[in-house]
């Protein structure tokens, strides 16, 4: 017979946020012999799981349907049982990401991809931390090729998003590591005043434009220019997708690298026109879509590695912030969830569970 | 007083093929220490040639007006002279790569891009040779990072374009070398039924598409992917530009690469509509430009040196062709144009200067 738990189920299948329901019935996950099997105590809200939950995002092959990348929590039971040398054992505090199944009571998870939860965090920032700085530590680094030496300018689209929200904390301490002249501008687009203020005055960026501030056809992409010295951007990293494609090529300094993380804008292309894509060529351009969850595990355990060494000590000594906006009680996902897609929040949204 | 030379000039600076003379009047170059002056035999001729004569294509700064990026020749004279030590003697004979101003009796080529013309090899073949190879290692090595272990898949659009041509023995010979079952499978496009016929029977493309011959969107395209077992494309080389841009991004696989060489269908995206970009994103796309003009010296030596190692030993020892469709005196240079701009040879066009 298979045991049950407690996890958030969506009532229809897909649906919009008030299909969110806490279903007693959903099966227990077993844990393989590389897996540990994790009780949440809290877990992070991330766009994906909005698309997934109207029916955009499906699980990879494999995954239970169950939402939910990120979570904290104390190991349950140890795959495998736990042998002599064994890194994890019943009752460690533990945290990470996952590729589904984090909105329930359990939860199975690669060995690899478990990290101890350091004692001065909470259960809610450590639930809430790694699909963001994950995200940003892949898109600058790996796909990016980000280095403070080489690259002088980026620029995050969607500033006050809880990705970018790590990323320019990220590029501001590598900018102010790196003691030459040449350390990188940073800058940002949001498309509320108040978001652009937090991007400067809370974040650090280098300048920041509301986007929505400038009506004129490529008046923001100037406003941006004018703040880089009359320089193009040498790596950009996008959001929103198909309306901003035009704008990324001409923000675009020659050999400048443009990373496509999300489609929030929607996948065409700004107006309804062709497109002119010879900046691509004339510039040399590179312009490189992503996603964190479509990687295979060896890949994101790199990206774990990357984020112990970058992210984590800093958050520990209180030079990045893991911003949490708004915690919930899981029983109250729903408002959680529609808190999210009012899009009036800067940064993370956490469910606990306290059951 | 300034010494004067015949070159190839464009009566009114810009025009068609038939407003090319040569010009007795033309400056003739003075090398700097870092320079040789080459009294050149042999020429080749180039889209960027027709480009630069209608005016879309300036020299970079620095450079002669002169058309001409490729040449063979005898050393005239080493700047700063022939010390000990100088790798460079009067009346070498050489070939290679420049910026500009080979339409001439003489021109001035950075003394690390000279290469020794070999013995075994004529005037013609050695001035119209350097263009498309290095185009071609530049965009497979250095640009689409070509590993014939790695890369399963590798596409050419216009196919019989010379530096496809070029292209395709390169990705061929690099697929027959590899042992393992995994080397690429090469594909073409071309526009014609015989140059399709020549990608496949002389080149040795594993199959290659007559895009015209499937006039319904997406026709060609499903040709190719049925061609390749039902798999998308992991490399693509492409001169056509905005027409072929959704194309491309429907064509290729999970993590593929696309590098955009040209605009030989213009910069604009297909009829007119707006594009959708999700594929970039949802198959990790990275679509980026090139161009070898733009290239640093630095840059190009290093396109050379792979020259040297991958290309010139292969066709020394005839197992490359460097295909040469007609070979002009200098005089009928506007006769040499016109060919060109017919789209009806399968190979360079050279031009000899035997005064």
């Amino acid at each position: 017979m298979t045991e049950t738990m407690k996890a958030v189920d969506i009532r229809g299948g897909t649906g919009d946020a008030s299909s969110l329901f806490i279903n007693p019935e959903t099966p227990k996950p077993i844990p393989t012999p590389q897996e540990c099997l994790v009780r949440v105590r809290a877990f992070g809200l991330n766009r994906g799981d909005t698309m997934q939950r109207q029916g955009f995002y499906p699980p990879p092959p494999g995954v239970p349907k169950t939402l939910g990348l990120e979570f904290s929590g104390l190991i349950a039971s140890v795959g495998g049982g736990e042998n002599a040398g064994e890194m994890w054992k019943v009752g460690d505090e533990v945290f990470g990401l996952v590729y589904g199944g984090a909105y329930a009571e359990f939860v199975a998870v690669d060995k690899r991809m478990l990290m101890k939860k350091p004692p001065g965090l909470s259960w809610e920032s450590c639930g809430g931390m790694c699909e963001s700085w994950f995200t940003a530590v892949q898109a600058l680094y790996l796909v990016g090729e980000f280095n403070p030496k080489l690259t002088r300018s980026v620029l995050w689209h969607a500033g006050a998003s809880t990705v970018s929200i790590c990323g320019i904390q990220l590029s501001v301490a590598a900018a102010q590591e790196d003691s030459s002249s040449a350390s990188p501008k940073v800058f940002a687009t949001t498309r509320q005043e108040t978001k652009r203020d937090f991007c400067v005055s809370e974040l650090g960026c280098t300048g920041a434009v509301n986007t929505l501030a400038y009506p004129d056809k490529g008046g923001w992409e100037s406003e941006i220019v004018q703040l880089n010295g009359g320089q193009g951007i040498d790596l950009i990293i996008d959001f929103i997708g198909g309306p901003y494609f035009s704008s990324n090529l001409a923000l675009a300094a020659r050999d400048g690298k443009i990373i496509n993380l999300g489609l929030m804008g929607g996948a065409l292309t700004a107006e309804g026109e062709a497109v002119n894509i010879s900046p691509i060529i004339m510039k040399r351009l590179r312009y490189e879509g992503s996603t964190l969850r479509s990687r295979d595990v060896e890949y994101q355990v790199r990206v774990k590695a990357l984020f112990e060494e970058k992210v984590l000590p800093k958050i520990l000594d209180g030079s990045f912030k893991n911003v949490i906006s708004k915690v919930f009680e899981w029983e109250n996902v729903v408002e959680a969830h529609k808190l999210m897609e009012s899009n009036n929040t800067k940064g993370k949204i956490v469910c606990t569970i306290s059951s």
